[in-house]
């Protein structure tokens, strides 16, 4: 189908397609709260059921942890491409849960914008990529390309069960290209492909500095508060350029090449950061501008910290222990393991006398780039050319998909990172949203690429 | 009554009287949180009906914030003394729940132990002290001093209404001598009277970032993560000798005379202090020992840090507010306004470009110090001595009593600070508790100051 075609088509069958993402989003299938585990299973047999009705062959991979669902449709022939598609049907935690406007696993369009969490990351997207592609079967009883179809339970947890099956299902996963619709674009105005993804590494640091909490008055003066020693410790991870003072932390670094570099839009707007966020771009390195801060450095955030008494009024405590969560996102060149170790053995260091150090690993996963002369990037620029009516440009992203190299590297296939997400999302955060229009376009695009790839080179597949 | 009679009299009403502090026990009158605001009324009625049923005159005190209980027995005559008892009947928070081994408002007696929320801090001292008084004023038909009793709601609050009443009841406050029933001592072997109070100020920070919490892969290198201005900017609160920090803070400390500080026992055991809490006794200024740095130096304490998710499992959030809860410990010679000036202009001047800093005032309060030569002191110092069998000695408290010199001043009354409250009662935290041995014990040590004070001399009442 040409993009007419397929917009006609969404258009067509809206209600019934809006419908069922509205299903999907109402699974509150939250892979990091064990309270949340059956409606993560619900979750899943609702995708592989969607997908099995449809005539996709399925099956469920069990490694542990959440269901993995894995489908394909591979009746093309041996001589058109494999594409293996990536989402996730789980979704993060929606603390603090007073913010949000409205439910967050009751889908409510407000403006256009479907607001739930999963809206967008990843539930949106993946439902508009498993939408084209049933769509499609359907109306033409076959697919252009043969499809695998990957739709994993753990992405926002660490995708350990996915990891396990790239070791072990290599064969199943083996695919030309490598589609992960888990991407966006700065704005509408400009829809992207994105280049390159960062890895990363996180734990779990606990300070102890007594088997209770005590009383700030009779201890304060005695014992080394957890509070305190987290405080300064954590206070000496940046200089004051914002590079992050772990020891060999930018050792190796790889960097793009100058041509590569060139291709992609750096550009980034200052003020427009400030009217959607009311929030300054002054956090990255000195030396950098924001996006390349973003994109090609690898950063440190404190994602949590905790101690102590934080409710209304006062308490005069002095915590057993002081708690904090750091992740690191890191770019090629860097190992997550090393930077995990690195960072790990800079916090024992700086540990006052006193206090007992508890370091716990959470995520790892590594960093991926692409070029954007690669064939298969450039049948996704036109796919999304298009659709978009506007030249397709290229951006890298900031954030992490863990598991994508690895099962790029299972599948021995050339990865290209996709998706209608934009910075204003509130991904991660109460009140996420993805909007109408852009499922239609999500759709029209996955449609289109379908198409363009045909004639594209097979790979190892 | 001889100390004997004392014992004898609580022997034989025990029942009775531990019925009587555990229905005071069991009103979860916590003072800091709105939803236990009828709680917190049904407890200063049972405390004002508990005086009047036993013949004093009852008087409820509203100044805008809980009640606070005054009562009366003033017919021992004008030339006795009169005595003003302070005490109060709210509580501090309960969390974190699940460490307690029992309810916190369902007193259990282990060991001999009484757990519960305000066992000690003040419920149990608070009922021995009106339970001796009104015994001795049920048996005898009349007190050897004139008493005036106040029981305020707020002191794990501020005491707002408290303060409030000070400067507007100063005629009904008046009195010779002031006993606040709210201290401790190191051990049951070694009874002793407090002689100073630390004052204290306290403040909630909070730094806001941007207006949502925000993807820490998309924004890590962008935006100023306010969890990372908070580390830096309390990272930087002491010096590597635990020195604050915060220009001024120790200008114009009123040192103790050489001769009042050899009455006091800076005796301390570092292993005792971590058989009892697993804690180092490194926390103060490294140029004094542990019970200088409680007793006579100011500290400063981060009693909560909160920011972004501190849940199970891992959310890569940069959050959009980070906050603190700080409070200072005060010596004489340190005005708590200035302290908090210094400390707010302190942060602010270190916080970050693009981190809005607000910060809220909690609660303030002065310091107080006696000497061990007063008469009362002496008084006091004889009543425990007969009750324990032990010398008395005398120490000091790191704690605040915020209101006490307000009290003080308003009474024009010298104060003595008398309890027996322990180290390891867990005042503040999970599993408080208090000796029944104890309830017995400050029974008869407020039943033979009772009649000490009789012979002591007259001051401004």
């Amino acid at each position: 189908m040409n993009v007419h075609e397929l917009f006609a088509y969404f258009d067509a069958n809206k209600e019934r397609l809006l419908e069922e993402l509205f299903t999907f989003l109402r699974f509150q299938s939250i892979s990091t709260e064990a309270e949340s585990v059956e409606q993560v299973n619900a979750c899943a047999a609702w995708v592989e059921s969607y997908l099995s009705e449809k005539g996709l062959t399925t099956d469920r991979w069990e490694e542990g942890g959440h269901p993995i669902i894995f489908a394909e449709w591979c009746k093309a022939g041996k001589d058109k491409p494999t594409v293996l598609v990536y989402g996730h049907y789980d979704v993060q935690p929606v603390d603090p849960l007073e913010l949000w406007q409205s439910p967050p696993f009751e889908p409510e369009v407000r403006d256009g914008e479907i607001f739930a969490r999963g809206a967008q990351d990843n539930k949106g997207q993946c439902f508009y990529t498993i939408a084209a592609i049933t769509s499609l079967l359907a109306e033409n009883g076959s697919l252009p390309v043969n499809v695998k179809i990957l739709i994993e339970g753990e992405e926002e947890a660490g995708s350990e069960s996915l990891e396990r099956a790239c070791s072990k299902r290599q064969d199943q996963l083996k695919a030309d290209y490598y589609w992960v619709v888990d991407m966006g674009f700065h704005a509408m105005e400009q829809p992207a492909i994105t280049l390159g993804l960062r890895g990363m590494t996180s734990m779990t640091v606990t300070f102890r500095g007594s088997n209770t909490d005590l009383h700030s008055g009779a201890h304060g003066g005695i014992v080394y508060n957890p509070n305190r020693a987290l405080v300064e410790v954590l206070g000496k991870l940046f200089d004051e350029e914002g590079r992050v003072l772990v020891p060999g932390f930018y050792d190796g670094i790889e960097d793009v090449s100058p041509e590569d570099k060139k291709c992609i839009d750096f550009h980034f707007d200052p003020e427009h950061y400030k009217a959607m966020f009311k929030a300054e771009a002054n956090g990255g390195e000195s030396a950098f501008s924001p996006l390349e801060s973003a994109w090609l450095r690898p950063t440190l955030e404190i994602n949590g910290i905790s101690g102590g008494y934080s409710g209304d009024g006062f308490k005069t405590v002095i915590p057993a222990i002081a708690k904090a969560k750091i992740s690191c996102r890191l770019v090629p060149g860097q190992n997550p393991k090393e930077i995990y170790s690195a960072l790990e053995s800079y916090i024992n260091s700086l540990a006052p006398q006193g206090i007992e150090v508890e370091i716990k690993h959470e995520h790892s996963g590594n960093s991926m780039r692409t070029s954007p002369s690669s064939a298969a990037v450039q049948a996704a620029a036109q796919a999304y050319t298009e659709v978009c009516g506007i030249p397709c440009s290229y951006i890298m992203c900031g954030g992490s998909v863990p598991v994508t190299a690895s099962v790029a590297a299972a599948a021995g296939a050339e990865t290209v990172l996709i998706g209608y997400g934009l910075p204003g999302d509130n991904l991660h955060a109460p009140n996420e949203h993805f909007g109408v229009e852009r499922v239609r376009l999500g759709f029209a695009t996955i449609g289109r690429m379908l198409e363009l790839f045909e004639k594209l080179p097979l790979g190892s597949a």
